[in-house]
């Protein structure tokens, strides 16, 4: 839509990007068993991501300083040590372990859906991922970034506003010159409140097949669709 | 080189990736005519970039606080305005001239030597230009970056140490897994200060015909080659 001034598109990735229950589900139930684990692959996944939000609270409320992403995963991993067996690792799989979040698949429309958006404008991720993280996962998927941005360069979590409007900064645009991807309304309001547009992208079942969070837009988007191939063609890519 | 253990090749960008010389020059050449402009392009951009490191180094003195590469560009033009008599263009001109950095063509082999090392290595800037400065340079000229690190984001401007190991330090790695590639003998010196290695590729005419700087590495760097292409091959690409 040349006419909105579209210069950027500034991704969220866990769950929009890339389908993160899936793939440590999947990796858990090969690698596992060869390491000793017995392990419900899905199971291990949700109690993981849901550590998530509670460990970045803890940074965004300054109870502790920053630390990466990674470095909250391990936070968190450490935590379900006892509920998943997982003191039968040594420290060296416990890293590869905590390292599953640099190998997701992306959803299988992503990096077609991508490549064609790549043509008219330029791609950022701008997730809560550390930079280390979001570079090797595009290396292992093919996912083709422009520029890596979000919440280690920008120095603040999302939903924090700084993580939005320093991101859009450093491309040297206006935030109405970006347009926020993600599969999550929370993401999208946030982004919106800092002026920037917003495409909401269905991901039905990122939490699986009883989803019920984020299954439809709950407030007005300039864009909803319901994979990158259909935002693709509703941009004229 | 799987023995060294490179993981990542980190890249200074003006005069060892792009030809800001020859592209200026060129720029000049058609638009300043159309604009009242009577300008030797060549002594215009050899005066411009003579300003750059007088320019950065009121930054690293901490004389000015941190600006972005795109304003030091701007404070240099207006410093050349009486002697190139810019005065005839207006601000907007003026903005389109400051970010012919954005407009920088690749030298001829880079494009195709950094499609080689891609398949094997993560690439990324290392430049004293700002993230949309390179971003935007990358875009028109195809240059595949996997990520776009150095000053900006680090916060400070090369060769101060902390532009190298805070870039390395977001890709995850030691700073022997990372290989800096310059043109210039300075940048080089300063990453293998900070344990990088190094890696000198020739431009010997990146100032010219007469180009009396840089022709060859000066120290014992870990490669020398002749081009991207020549830098793809030694390393196994």
């Amino acid at each position: 839509m040349p006419e909105l001034g579209i210069r950027a598109l500034t991704f969220d990735v866990f769950g929009t990007v890339v389908d993160w229950r899936n793939s440590i589900a999947r990796e858990i139930s090969i690698w596992g068993p060869k390491k000793g684990l017995d392990v419900d692959g899905f199971a291990f996944a949700d109690a993981w991501r849901g550590l998530y939000q509670p460990a970045m609270e803890k940074v965004r409320q300054e109870q502790i300083g920053w630390v990466s992403l990674d470095v909250l995963h391990r936070m968190n991993l450490d935590l379900l040590a006892d509920e998943f067996g997982l003191n039968v690792l040594d420290e060296t799989d416990l890293d590869h372990l905590n390292r599953v979040w640099h190998r997701l698949d992306p959803w299988p429309d992503a990096v077609a859906g991508m490549e064609r958006l790549k043509q008219q404008f330029t791609l950022a991720s701008l997730s809560n991922g550390n930079v280390a993280l979001i570079v090797n996962m595009a290396k292992r998927g093919r996912i083709p970034w422009d520029m890596v941005l979000g919440a280690e360069v920008a120095g603040y979590y999302k939903p924090q506003q700084q993580a939005y409007s320093i991101s859009v900064d450093l491309l040297g645009l206006d935030p109405n010159q970006a347009l926020m991807v993600a599969a999550h309304n929370g993401d999208l309001v946030a982004a919106a409140d800092v002026g920037l547009r917003t495409a909401f992208v269905r991901r039905p079942t990122e939490y699986g097949p009883n989803q019920n969070l984020d299954l439809e837009p709950k407030h007005k988007f300039d864009f909803i669709a319901d994979d990158f191939l259909d935002l693709a063609e509703q941009l004229g890519c």
